[in-house]
């Protein structure tokens, strides 16, 4: 089977690299590929020389017939590639600082998926993917991509609804679900079934079976399931039993939000934003690539936050390119799962992935409680997906002046000029003249 | 044309009813209404008698054959009835200024038709309108039962779901609006059009038009419209301009909630909440009824905040009763009016008004920016309905947790369980045992 | 009142024109109209002028200050124009001959709005209008288009789909059930109120009421309606009972299809189609045209089966220009009123006519018995409205297997065959090289 | 593994039953039955003692641990069952007879499954699978009514619908296209995927892949599917590629209605109805039953038409018991999969089956050019299912004049009551005076 597979990676200098490699090298049986292109912005050369040097050797120690290229020049990347994977991060942490210490100024939460800091992140990688999307159109037009840049789902739904290319949107989140159920019930992964209900960044799981037996009633005692990266307030018990379902661990921002606003404000005084202590876990993971001697994955990297991407990615590229046609909890768009959402809107949901693409499976239950807060939540991305695309500071105001944890549209205003401004270099549609 | 018409007034010894009056007796010619029964719970047979002799003051003056009935016994007033108004208050206005204080001790905004303080007014308003409902089943099941007691969208939608009885929801803001645009275009009202998208207290006027021509583009200025018994904190006029529509007032407390909160703080420690407010003017007011040579409404009656409460139902009746077609802003079943709320759910929306009941006209325009918070606030409107029918805590806790101007679950359950007990009087669904 | 107000009739040269001439003048003090443009392709040119110097006949014999032009040119018609009227005939009667009998050969019903003969009808039709909506883009880009062209129904959902112009269809027949209604219960019209439900020549009376009081019980005798130019075969009582409901006489290709065809059958062998009995009708109105001493719409017009098509068209004029918003019956799209169809379908409802266009009421109750069947028609339209903007053979094809007056997809192929083939002159887009 | 498993079978006289019992002996591993069941009602006793002692012969010569009981009695074969099978006909062949005979004299077409045949079938199934609901309600709870008593999809409807009970509706048609494009692909069934949309006998094919590749274009020659059981009539060839999917072959009573009914007539006249065929195909394999030397299923029962009715049931079963999550083409409640029907509407779809139950996938695909169709059947079934409940001749007469092959309402009413009479004794709900 000597059949060429092309593995396109863009943003390939970054930390998490080494984990996809390493996902590559295990499954190399069922998903034989042939060459991974690692290919980052002239910025990024330099760690794309550490990581990619350090993917050379996991590759060489590994014996397989993989090739791994480093490139600066996207096109030779994306030509004839089978999939895409991105993981980009336009602006850099520095980027990712503003959209985690600006809002707090103005007593909003700072984080880098929703509200103003999720946005703010739209706003700059939107426009950047469908640049890729672009030039897939020309270069791969059949390929997949599997997009891991968040905010997942608001970059997944943009380039659905503006390019021809088939976009998959992806999260370490659900896994992690798992991960946490197969350990609380002592089972392998197989035996357990998880249903998925909203958006990315914002679902539930409303059932709960292990061998086909439902165990959510027993989870209902209150902790939720929190997730490394994330600080830990307690879950409300109370609401969580009046829910009967599980809220992802982001969630949190919305039913605590006042906890934790207080908790951000508090943490970022002592320890800096959740992006500064990434920036100096990056910063160590990287004196740790640099090692000549290194030729796999360190350890260190799960604390990095990203655990399981990896895993995610390479399991649907597996099952796509075999029609395996097993459940995997994606980003899709939502056809008519969820009612009282527009059929093209980006849903997060369990589907069967077929070598077609994934399908979603219907829901067997969306408690009537959170329909509102999806649908807040989704209006908020349709109009930031519009705001990226049109470059329009109306469309923004508006996203901003909706989304449920901002308090005031006079306090979204000069908060939003704020970080327009700071952004300004990353923000053409917005800053025309100074393309 | 001596057929008899006659209307029964639950919650008769309140203060409007003398505007309610002046209604009938102005509009006999089109609604030759011979019977008008005042009837109130023993408690408030003080008030009842002034009011109603105030009332049969007014229509003696008249000279028409109307006869005003006072009882206390309500199976009297509502027998064989054509229309029935409900414009009561379980708790009287102490439970208002429960309702608008003790969210603040949570930092959460205190108002009596939204948000927590909506919420308790809902559960304890809900299952007496129900009980009403069932007399009318009995007693007089064709008639027409226009409500307006708030949370007139909560209970409407009760009644209308938990009852074969027919309730017609009605507000006096979209009339105050149409006030407001024959004052600034200086036209008589029937000049004028405006399209009105929403819930009720959560409505958006997304066209305006005058002899035809739209003016919605000129009034795009920022001011908005306020009225005179919601404090005044000046609109966003960026969020105006981007909207492209004019919110009602009461939008005040989602796109200024931090604004109104303060406000409120301020306000409440000054001169005491809007309730003691309404106290003070409503004690006056009787005092002035009381005066037996008073044979008319009052003007003072204007600055207790009712204004066009009596118009808006007298308007309707009218319509009903000559089957007159005219298009009047009412609060219906959705029908697929909105297509991301359930048919079964309330909204305030333009309506044709014929013999047979208030049919809604198609919106030509949901601003696409708003959809998400009229479902949030509908979510919470969903849930209190059904906790006001069920006396279930879970289901409370869920629609305040849930509803956008409360910050954490943590906030909501304790602020519940204090008003639970507060109110513990008036909620025979949530303490049976005090049955 | 010297504003100009301009309307063109693009095929003025039709035997209907006297009626809407007529019209015009006796509506002047609502409608002042300065300017008819009454105009035809040079084929219809001789047939213009007789209708059109009547036309300036009537109008000089009414002594007001209207204008009557007579063009081949249609830009000058369109220029500015206010109104445009459509009611033209692409393949003349001609045309309709085929339509009607055609179809008969095969052992399905001819007729020229509904099943194959439709679907020609269309098929000629729709490229022609939407030739006309190009120019009104250019022209008088606000106009708007008053289409009785039929089908009516698939006419206007093309152009409202695939222009930019706003376009209105509307039919005689629900102005004709309120003609019957008045008759039947000796009231005027504005004491009687009729529910619509479905889409041209397929819809359902749901509701009559006279003085708001519901009158439908009594009319369920299953006589129903039918009108002078539809054969007469007496409807099944048992059905219309189980109905509730009132089919228009369109229906009864649907619901006595069996016997429908068989009349046709029988009729077109004794005195030819309706098509011929039209052309012989017509040939005798022009006779009287081009006396010049008539100067009044002769009576004989009524027997053209078109009565009431002046009226409803004047009557929506006046109604758009005097922002009157009372209730008529129209097509217009969909929105979300009937929940099984798409949004953009065109569908025939009652509408509040404002001079911003006219609005959809809901409809209060549509039978479940009839969804399917307005589907199943719907299904056929959108594929035929799709056939002919594409010229795509198989979707005519699919359109006609689909429907249910065709029994075979192995009768549809031939007959679809030998109808393009005769209408080839008229069906530029499915035989491009004759272009 | 000594739990107990236990499989009432309702109708277990059935000619099929041997079948059954061969799929559970050869799956006996992943479906551990302990105990069938086979229940028939006090007239079938005969033919269920002759197929009772083959089933068990075939067991004991199996040599594994099943109980095989025939019993009169239901309620003792449902008590704690674990899955219940449903096979039933009400009124045996002779009424089958009648739902294939009567409509010919009407010119319309016999059909046990859809049309006139389908509505009399459905109304005497559906009461007598209630009844037996109810009493699973009370004996099995939880139990899996698996149902491949035709018509299907009503009955399975009907069942969710007017109780608790969480039925399944199965049908041999998707296995037998399964089977057929294994045949044609040379591939076992895992490397085939095929997506299936629209209701119970009258669903097609979208989407064919061969190891995830697209194998549609390629079978769009015309000939389609036919099974050994429906007339051969030829597909239409353009109708097929132009409808870009594969019809269900129950669609040729649909697509090729004048020449199936042609068919119809012709072979009734030569050789009786399928019912008489299938009455004399039965008639030999009770004779061969009765052999105490036979211990398997004789290979005869192939021609019977049933084929993979048994495969389908017992894989059911299986995915069912051991929380498989495969996927299968089942009648499942549509939710909102298509969108365009009732959320309650029984829908034929391919489904992810866990221990909870079956999942419906979404659909990739829905031809515009068939939506109207399945609308039509499906408002048709509705119909009857409500007729079936409450007995209502007009709600019948309505189902009839609706559905696609009835040409016309007075065909409907007097074929309706000839229909009814000759059926009495099987309708209680219509003949209360009977009971």
């Amino acid at each position: 089977m000597n059949k060429r597979l092309k593995v396109a990676v863009i943003g390939g200098g970054s930390s998490y690299t080494p984990e996809l490699i390493e996902g590559f090298i295990l499954n190399h049986n069922e998903l034989p590929v042939t060459e991974i292109w690692l290919v980052d912005i002239p910025e990024g050369r330099h760690k794309l020389q550490i990581v990619g040097f350090l993917a050379q050797r996991m590759v060489a120690k590994s014996g397989l017939p993989i090739t791994v290229h480093l490139t600066l020049n996207r096109r030779d990347a994306l030509e004839d590639a089978n999939f895409v994977t991105t993981q980009m991060r336009v602006g850099l942490l520095q980027a990712r600082i503003w959209d985690e210490t600006i809002p707090l100024k103005y007593g909003v939460i700072g984080q880098e998926t929703t509200g103003p800091g999720g946005m703010m992140k739209a706003l700059r990688t939107i426009p950047a993917l469908l640049d890729i999307a672009r030039d897939m159109e020309a270069l791969c037009p059949d390929a997949w991509m599997l997009n891991f840049t968040n905010p997942a789902g608001m970059v997944t739904e943009a380039i659905n609804k503006h390019s021809r290319i088939k976009a998959i949107g992806l999260c370490n989140a659900p896994l992690g679900i798992y991960k946490w159920l197969m350990e609380m019930f002592d089972v392998p992964s197989d035996r357990i079934y998880a249903e998925f209900v909203g958006l990315n960044h914002l679902h539930w799981v409303t059932q709960v079976s292990v061998d086909g037996e439902s165990r959510l009633e027993e989870m209902m005692n209150g902790d939720g399931y929190s997730a490394i990266n994330v600080p830990q307030s307690s879950w409300n018990a109370s609401l969580i039993r009046a829910l009967g379902a599980i809220p992802s661990y982001y969630l949190k921002y919305f039913y605590l939000q006042k906890e934790m606003l207080q908790d951000q404000i508090e943490t970022s005084a002592k320890e800096g934003t959740r992006a500064e202590v990434v920036k100096k876990l990056e910063d160590e993971l990287f004196e740790l690539y640099k090692d000549p001697n290194l030729s796999e994955k360190p350890g260190q990297l799960e604390l990095r936050g990203g655990a399981y991407y990896s895993e995610a990615a390479v399991r649907l590229m597996k099952s796509l390119y075999n029609d395996t046609r097993d459940i995997q909890t994606l980003n899709v768009p939502n056809g008519g799962i969820l009612d009282f959402l527009p059929k093209d809107a980006c849903i997060e949901v369990n589907c069967i992935v077929t070598k077609q693409g994934p399908i979603p499976m219907a829901v067997t239950r969306v408690p009537q409680a959170v329909q509102g807060l999806i649908h807040a939540v989704k209006t908020y991305e349709q109009l930031t997906i519009e705001a990226a695309v049109s470059g329009k500071r109306e469309l923004a105001l508006l996203a901003l002046a909706h989304h449920p944890l901002v308090p005031s549209a006079n306090v979204a205003e000069p908060m939003l000029d704020e970080m327009l401004e700071i952004n300004r270099a990353y923000l053409p549609k917005f800053y025309p003249e100074k393309e």
